[in-house]
């Protein structure tokens, strides 16, 4: 899973139909670049994020017919070195 | 899901069955990389969309029976950053 | 789907079971990679071509059970750039 | 499958259903991106590991429901160069 | 499906349940990249060869229920090119 950041939200009033009733945030990956991510956690901009990609995705929303191939599916709050 | 901008049509009489009865778009990702997709959302010139990719891509026709990798599921009207 | 120009065929006598009955082509992309691909289209040499990957590739052959990953979904007669 | 380096531990609170009881850890990859896996076979800090991607990694786990698209699949003892 | 080298072996003695009976070989690619394939053909040292991923991955191999992502599909004989 990726590790991303919540850089925005996306507005989009013409999309396919299995994307009705989802929040869509702008993610941007440590190297800059932006992708569109569902959002079944409610994260908050800044926040850093990993992210389910393919079929993992869709079976993230609370409905897996939702036509995703990026979801966040965790906020995370620190990570620890090991060792 | 990816954020793309339409570049143009693609011409192709010789095709699988699967993609009868498809618009195929040419898509290009800021990085100038070019890629055709399905467009079942009615994309115009220049016109900044979000791609699904993988298995959702096929979920995101109208018949999920379409040969595709790459289908366009919505035109970006806008973005808001957070905060 | 990606954008690729046939470059060649690839001679494979020992193969898994399920590539059994299938033309293999080398595709090359813009960037220069190589890459194998299932051809059901019959694409000539120097044709550009569009290529499905994942799960879509297996669907795309005759036989949904063929073993590939990259299949050929349709030979580009030409692109025309929008507006 | 991925060769990655275990690098550390996630912190997650806040995460989707299906991640429930997960071990999450921080892989590297020899280039230094970092990722985040599922971990069902116990890995050590520094241990160098391969990894599962797509549908494949949500069967790795004990149980396939786990919302994962990335899981350590094995720890590497060593590797022996052929001939 | 990309073309590799075969680079070594693998031991591995801690792994998941999913990959019991499976030969791990070491694969480079033309840049250097090295992964971790199933090897269901056989191939030696030094071999170029094909492979799939995705889900083709697991039916590429004699028991379709393996944890694989990765799995050699074909031995390159030789490549001809075109015209």
């Amino acid at each position: 899973m990726e590790i991303m950041q919540v850089a925005g939200s996306i507005v989009c009033t013409q999309r396919v139909g299995g994307l009705d009733h989802c929040n869509l945030r702008l993610l941007r990956t440590p190297k800059g670049k932006l992708s569109v991510a569902v959002d079944p956690v409610g994260a908050s901009p800044g926040n850093w994020v990993f992210t389910a990609s393919g079929s993992a995705a869709r079976f993230a929303c609370p409905n897996p017919d939702v036509l995703t191939d990026l979801t966040i599916a965790g906020i995370i709050d620190f990570w620890e070195p090991d060792g």
